[in-house]
């Protein structure tokens, strides 16, 4: 049984400063052993935190937060950050309806200062904060080198030098995201380590240098300017960011609570942008965990001294497991599919593909943009592209199927996944976007299957011919289990899939004006009763027939979506109804012009009329 | 009288390739002496082609073109090789409708690869060509510096080294986005050059090294591994591109077209991924244009042999001119506010504030992603950022603007110059989507000015208080001057703009049943008649009072916005008369669900039906 002697005092990081250094190892240890013992019976990101325990104690220790602020990057790697700051008592909270947040965010605590779902933004924020409160505060950033491979994080740093602040980035370097980290620049990042000889090792290599003649004064001001050039040629590799710049530290060692407490001593107070590099574990101190992190970033119910994950009963086939073997069967058959996912091979299964067929997968890391116009290159020269991405990461990735694929009418295929509403992981992963946003594209066909058959045809149908930019969006999981029973035999034939054809699952009692107008998963949740009830399957093209057939016959549609109500479905049946002069009364049930928060997906259906009694009662009012 | 001996026979690069190495200096002066004699009668884009005529000569003259593929990074830089490659006759016709499109594009010739209207996507696109055709054909990718600040470039060349590829990526370096390049990264350009001594140096070091026993065996193999340190080493900085394992050469000289082609064919058979570096001058061989580029960059009309710009006939105040000046005038009493611009301080017209007041304005390069996270960072601080972007490029900030501002509910302000039609620039490059992308956005205000002071008092009102992200988005341009007299005194005091409050501009007649409801600066394009006009002035939120007003009065409701028509302001509309249980007739008119292509701004206008004779058509079918 582990006490928490410390940790116990530990109301906020005022606490932890009146300890001494030597106390942080042991305090570490509670801490970690806390982490592991909350999410083995309350589920959430345990990897990353595990990681970072030594290096949120020290920066805690060392900043005068909350007046200093620290920004996290992704807030999977914050489970300490939010236990050291007043949280501790509501931590079993965390993730659940009505309790913590999953990431880090502003108004839940002054500790938190900006928000963190999406990965690679907070040099950038950090920056205008630096810039913003100049010497008044120090300004802190923590960013994973897998969220390094984003194009924001770049952009960010490319300006950091351009303007005075202060800001410290701290690099928390475990050469991973969820799966392994990918891409060119972590070539940098594993060769980078210092000597510990280094410092006279430079000013030795100077002088033999000049007495040789090979450095006159032009370099030595050069190297001067410079001042790791000399880091750089010993260590066999180039550092990009002294080279724009940004003064480097490191790299040290992540789990050294009392050297990182020392290092971050002596370069808090240093004017100008400066980056500390340290290696961490990704599940650090947990061994099932070290050994597999890609598992254990969000293990779910676990024993925490067996490290026996208790698997969720099997609730039927998911939709990620549809997809994943689909991709394979169809790329066996046809050799021109090939597969790109922005750093989620294992979380959205095209893991499988890659296993069978490693040369035809990319994993780009987090790099959403390049993975749409990369696709879009491929598909120029006749490759047939699958590209996976989460729905709310999509976003980042606009301006691309804009420009990149739609414009020249490319035969790329989307499958967004997590689309809709995601669950605990909230505001900032929800998948409610994606519809509203795509909808207004030209050369764009967009769907969302109602079960495993229609993802399998959806599929089949978008590897031939060309129906511009095909998106395919479907959510986290599969169909709901207290909907339909699973289903062993899913994988069946494959045909294709109509363009723009959708279903009448149910035809209207005698007498009753109401139709539903359903599109995805959300099928399930319309009970029975005498409205008639259509599977729209394609939000674009609207299937013309039955947009017929319902103005002809209904005075009130219904139509029912998992995105936000503004633009999405409901939109576009308005718009059909107008442009071919319909005015039947039209009740539009999706999510509100809110960002919805975290909990159940069936708590969040019932807090936005989503779930099926919630639209039962909706619909017994207007039937 | 120039005469164009040499270029009059080119018709195709096949012809091109015919000439000798000797020629191509003299091809090269007739090339751009045609450019710069076509640009003065027919306005488009004249310095960044000027600087890459050596480039366009080499790199035709070396590959197999069309067979390989070269893919430019904006097409401003591509005028030559349309000029080469079949379309020299055609060239007057440039970005005229119905002429040639104002960049290159693949559906207008085969030597067209790929669309290039927004910066820094060609390493993404060109690797996802290179990757899928193998050792079949040659791609080469053409960016320039200032594109090179864009994350999309990073992310592209992160995955540059990860598979299989020949890729050859030409970076074209004249240290220029439009106005100058900005960022850590020209810091990396601007030091690297090559000593031709290099080569002999670089083993005398080691030697030297080895003898001194700094060099023992395993710092050897470092070294020999990135080959280039020990030119980081001499050059007082580090190499980004071997350190991600992309062979680098240069940096060569642009505009010696003879030393170009020896180094194309020398690399041009290396395996693996290579980056060329080159030097140009933006403007290079017409002396105004290399004294000004910026002026340059898109001059309109002018006078070649005396570099008089024909500056056009006032035609009233610009927004541009009005947001400027504006910014200027309010930063001056709200210490608060901060001005950003990614890469466009001349064309929005911050470079106003930024002269007066250099320290509170961020031109942030080509990085609109970043642009809006840096800005949320700063209200996040307390300033009130005020960012700038060009309506379409601010599609690559859709994740930043749901994810970092609105989310948070900062008091960021959005400035969206050149939404709606933006003329010439085409399909790339009109703001089309900004309505309906944003308006699913919680925690938004959208308005769009009819005019001058509505500009001034939305960013007024903008400047305090907290309306969450306040877009405001306004044309390219001024009101047109065809509707309007100028207005010299447009400076008028500021007043608040209350939110979500619309005008009634003119009252229906007596017994009119119809209303027209319009956005913006199309309200100029109302007809006068029996109809009552509204100029909306906010999308979101719509004005509650007008709508009620209008769906008691009036059983005919037209909408009129320079915005998609499928979920803009018609969409909205449509929304609240279902939600509030109204079904009068709604006409909408917008921009169709295609891609517009290029003209003059009247031209589109009357192609999509919003030009005033065609909106008056159609009221008066419906009146």
């Amino acid at each position: 049984m582990q006490t928490y002697n410390l940790l116990q005092q530990i109301d906020s990081p005022a606490d932890l400063r009146r300890l001494t250094v030597k106390q942080l190892p042991e305090l570490c240890d509670e801490l970690r052993h806390f982490i592991i013992e909350q999410l083995s019976s309350h589920p959430g990101h345990l990897a990353s935190s595990l990681g970072t325990v030594e290096l949120t104690v020290a920066l805690h220790y060392v900043f005068n937060t909350p007046n200093d602020r620290l920004v996290w990057d992704v807030g999977h790697q914050a489970y300490g950050h939010k236990i050291l700051t007043g949280r501790r008592e509501q931590f079993h909270t965390n993730r659940q309806m009505g309790g913590l947040r999953p990431f880090p965010f502003p108004t839940e605590s002054p500790y938190d200062t900006f928000a963190c779902g999406h990965a690679s933004n907070s040099i950038s924020a950090a920056l205008g904060m630096a810039t913003a409160v100049g010497n008044s505060r120090k300004v802190v950033a923590v960013i994973g080198d897998g969220a390094m491979s984003g194009g924001l994080a770049y952009e960010g740093l490319n300006n950091v030098s351009e303007t005075p602040n202060n800001l410290l980035i701290i690099l928390n370097d475990n050469n991973m995201s969820i799966d392994p980290a990918v891409g060119g620049f972590k070539h940098y990042l594993q060769d980078l380590h210092t000597s510990s000889a280094y410092n006279g090792l430079r000013y030795r290599i100077a002088k033999a240098l000049t007495d040789h003649g090979f450095l006159n004064d032009e370099r030595r001001t050069r190297i001067l300017r410079f001042n790791n050039s000399v880091k750089s040629f010993l260590l066999g590799q180039q550092n990009i960011f002294e080279g724009m710049n940004i003064r480097y530290f490191g790299p040290n060692d992540g789990h050294d609570v009392m050297q990182l407490v020392r290092t971050l001593q002596r370069i808090k107070d240093m004017k100008g942008p400066k980056l500390l590099h340290i290696r961490t574990v990704k599940g650090k101190g947990y061994s099932e965990a070290e050994k597999d992190p890609t598992t254990w970033h969000a293990p779910g119910l676990f024993n925490p001294d067996t490290g026996e994950v208790k698997k969720a009963q099997a609730k039927g086939v998911k939709f990620q497991q549809v997809f994943g073997h689909t991709l394979l069967e169809l790329a066996q058959s046809n050799p021109d599919i090939v597969g790109i996912t922005p750093a989620m091979p294992t979380g959205c299964s095209m893991n499988i593909m890659m296993k069978a067929m490693p040369e035809r997968c990319f994993d780009v890391g987090i790099a959403e943009g390049h993975a749409v116009t990369f696709a879009a290159g491929l598909a120029r020269e006749g490759k047939r592209p699958f590209c996976n991405i989460y729905s709310s990461f999509a976003q980042r990735a606009y301006d691309n199927i804009i420009h990149d694929t739609a414009l020249q009418h490319l035969p790329v295929t989307l499958c967004l996944d997590r689309a809709g509403l995601v669950g605990e992981d909230g505001a900032t992963h929800h998948g409610a976007f994606d519809l509203a946003a795509l909808r207004p594209i030209p050369h764009i066909t967009i769907a969302a299957p109602m079960d495993e058959a229609e993802l399998r045809n959806l599929m089949f149908t978008a590897q031939s011919g060309n129906h511009g930019t095909f998106v395919i969006r479907y959510p986290r999981g599969g169909v709901p289990s207290d909907r339909r029973a699973p289903l062993p035999d899913w994988r069946t034939p494959m045909q294709a899939a109509p363009i723009g054809r959708g279903r009448c699952l149910r035809p209207a009692a005698e007498g009753c004006k109401v139709a539903v107008l359903s599109l995805g998963i959300m099928g399930w949740n319309i009970p029975e009763g005498p409205w008639a009830h259509y599977d729209m399957r394609f939000l674009k093209p609207l299937d013309d027939a039955i947009m017929e057939e319902v103005a002809d016959r209904f005075t009130t549609v219904v139509t029912v979506e998992d995105g936000v109500r503004n633009g999405g479905l409901g939109s576009a049946v308005l718009e059909w109804l107008a442009d071919h002069g319909h005015t039947p009364r039209v009740v539009r049930l999706g999510l509100p012009d809110e960002y919805v928060e975290h909990g159940s997906i069936r708590q969040l259906q019932t807090l936005t009329g989503l779930d099926p009694d919630s639209i039962e009662s909706t619909l017994n009012e207007l039937a």
